[in-house]
């Protein structure tokens, strides 16, 4: 076992503070590296905040974490010492059931993923996420970054880049698709980068026009505000894809109405209240209202051989540690463009 | 115009009572029928009670019709004095939107499908249903009905069978899919009976165990209590497609949870209140809930053709048409094994 330094919430809802945790040997399998840079997560908050209803404390958030490879077990083959690598929402899952066989980790039912942070392993200890100087990780759960990728910015595509990247795939985002994105902010804002670059045409739906130059600058080749009610009228029938990555409960009858025949809207934040769904609304039109979580790990890192290959990058703000707990103020305040990234060099 | 014996509700909620109305006279592309059998829908109820709020009264319903042509305009090519004909929920549309050219015109949206009954055709006048001796309508809008199909058994297909087969069209039920069908009720048999010769494995979940012997004898493998929370737990996971043929507000979490990956519940019937869809049940697993309106002209053809191929009728109760208003107290009680068909011989 390794000391290292890490930034933890000690109970639901208090500021997060410098401790340091333990990470288990390398194991054969098992790839050690110093953390360079860890994004941060909405989800990051609602589990501090024990909003989910299911955290253990002390927990240490970040499952958006990219650094340097500094040991490999022996029977490791994919990476070795130096090697530039990521981890993302979870470190292991089943190997056995059929989502697993078929490379979606991420719906593993048997009996679930392993968390990267807020979960207990497969050795039955709890795991902890990448506020922290390194990790362990099973080599199957390890993501190699590209060279051109800079690992600051490498960090969001973790959890933000697979979020919304899987969902364009899976709905065949591309040339000639009707693509909008409901909500700019850390998801939104890589949707409409990952969308274009796609070749998709893409429509940002945001509550107001503020963020307008910067949605037409990422690529968006339209911005309407959701608060004028005109957006509804003039967009009905439009989009063969909406990404919903706004947590808030929506009028589901106005964002599906916007939908094409057979078009879909997926959901990928997690309202608090269920969504008032009118039948109607579905009926006429054959739309679909789906939900995606995040990608497998093959799909992860498709995603960023893709992000390389076309130049996606989420535009950041790095941060100290010691400013963690402002950072998620002005997360929940909306203040951020558009991803906080914590250098961790502190914590090495 | 011609005169003809009808059933129509003068006010809403009014009993149904015996009238006369006028059909238009035989336009060039015009077909006329004697009108044999009409299938009685629960949109017929909806309408008369105006529990959707747009009747428009008197009105006659039946948009479940079958019979044999009187008469055809001067330009009709599709159809001949004799042949047996039916007719749907719709008998114009706009012939011109992205909908209609695709041969999706249920979902015309310019303005919208001209319905059997209780709608304003392009002339102006209000359209009147089957619940009558006789229709005169645009030949694009009628049916062939096989020979092997009776006239009694294929009204209810017209609308109950393309609301079923359309969806099970749609999301490829088929061999190695596994179907539920939530209700078995007119169109619940029905979907039954057509995604069995569609080669799917089909489940029945039912509020009780009461109809199961008639489930398995229609070809369900499966047939499982709702009233039961094991059916939940046991079925978890199991389904490509659920096809709701159920009005009421079901418990959208426990009904999404029975979908495997990617799987879909498609709605057919309008509950009262708006779904209340919590957003996991959708995003773990990548779940869909769609909604599916009856289907065009081109594939309610392809319906009947299927039926006869593949000897697929509706369980029907003949019955006279004074008994209407106790057949509509039975429908609301599911008192029907599964569609009541009026024999409207003396209407004519």
């Amino acid at each position: 076992m390794s000391t290292v330094s890490a930034y933890a919430a000690p109970a639901a809802g208090e500021p997060l503070t410098k401790t340091t945790i333990t990470r288990r040997e390398v194991g054969p399998h098992d790839v050690a590296f110093d953390i360079h840079f860890a994004g941060i997560c909405h989800s990051d908050i609602h589990t501090v905040r024990d909003e989910w209803g299911q955290a253990a404390y002390p927990v240490v958030p970040g499952h958006e974490i990219a650094g340097i490879v500094t040991e490999v077990g022996s029977e490791v083959t994919k990476f070795a010492v130096g090697d530039r690598v990521g981890v993302g929402c979870f470190v292991d899952s089943c190997r056995e059931c059929e989502f697993c066989l078929a490379g979606e980790e991420q719906y593993c039912n048997n009996p679930g993923m392993v968390g990267t942070y807020n979960a207990v392993g497969f050795d039955g200890q709890p795991t902890q996420g990448g506020y922290s100087g390194a990790i362990v990780v099973d080599e199957n759960y390890v993501l190699t970054i590209p060279e051109s990728i800079p690992l600051d910015k490498a960090a969001p595509l973790l959890c933000a880049g697979i979020t919304t990247y899987s969902p364009l795939r899976h709905w065949n985002a591309g040339p000639g698709t009707e693509v909008a994105v409901i909500g700019l902010g850390g998801l939104g804002h890589l949707a409409v980068k990952i969308a274009v670059a796609m070749g998709a045409h893409v429509t940002v739906l945001s509550q107001s026009l503020k963020k307008m130059e910067d949605g037409l600058r990422l690529g968006a080749s339209e911005y309407y505000a959701t608060s004028d009610r005109d957006t509804f009228k003039k967009l009905k029938g439009k989009f063969d894809l909406i990404l919903n990555t706004v947590s808030a409960n929506l009028d589901m009858g106005d964002y599906l109405g916007l939908l094409a025949l057979d078009g879909t809207l997926v959901e990928l934040g997690m309202p608090e209240r269920p969504m008032e769904v009118p039948a109607p609304a579905l009926i006429f039109g054959r739309r679909r209202l789906s939900g995606s979580l995040i990608g497998g790990i093959a799909e992860t890192q498709e995603m960023l051989d893709f992000c390389a290959e076309h130049d996606v990058t989420p535009e950041i703000e790095v941060i100290q540690p010691d400013y963690i707990n402002e950072a998620y103020e002005r997360v929940l305040a909306s203040d951020v463009r558009y991803r906080f990234v914590i250098d961790t060099a502190t914590l090495r």
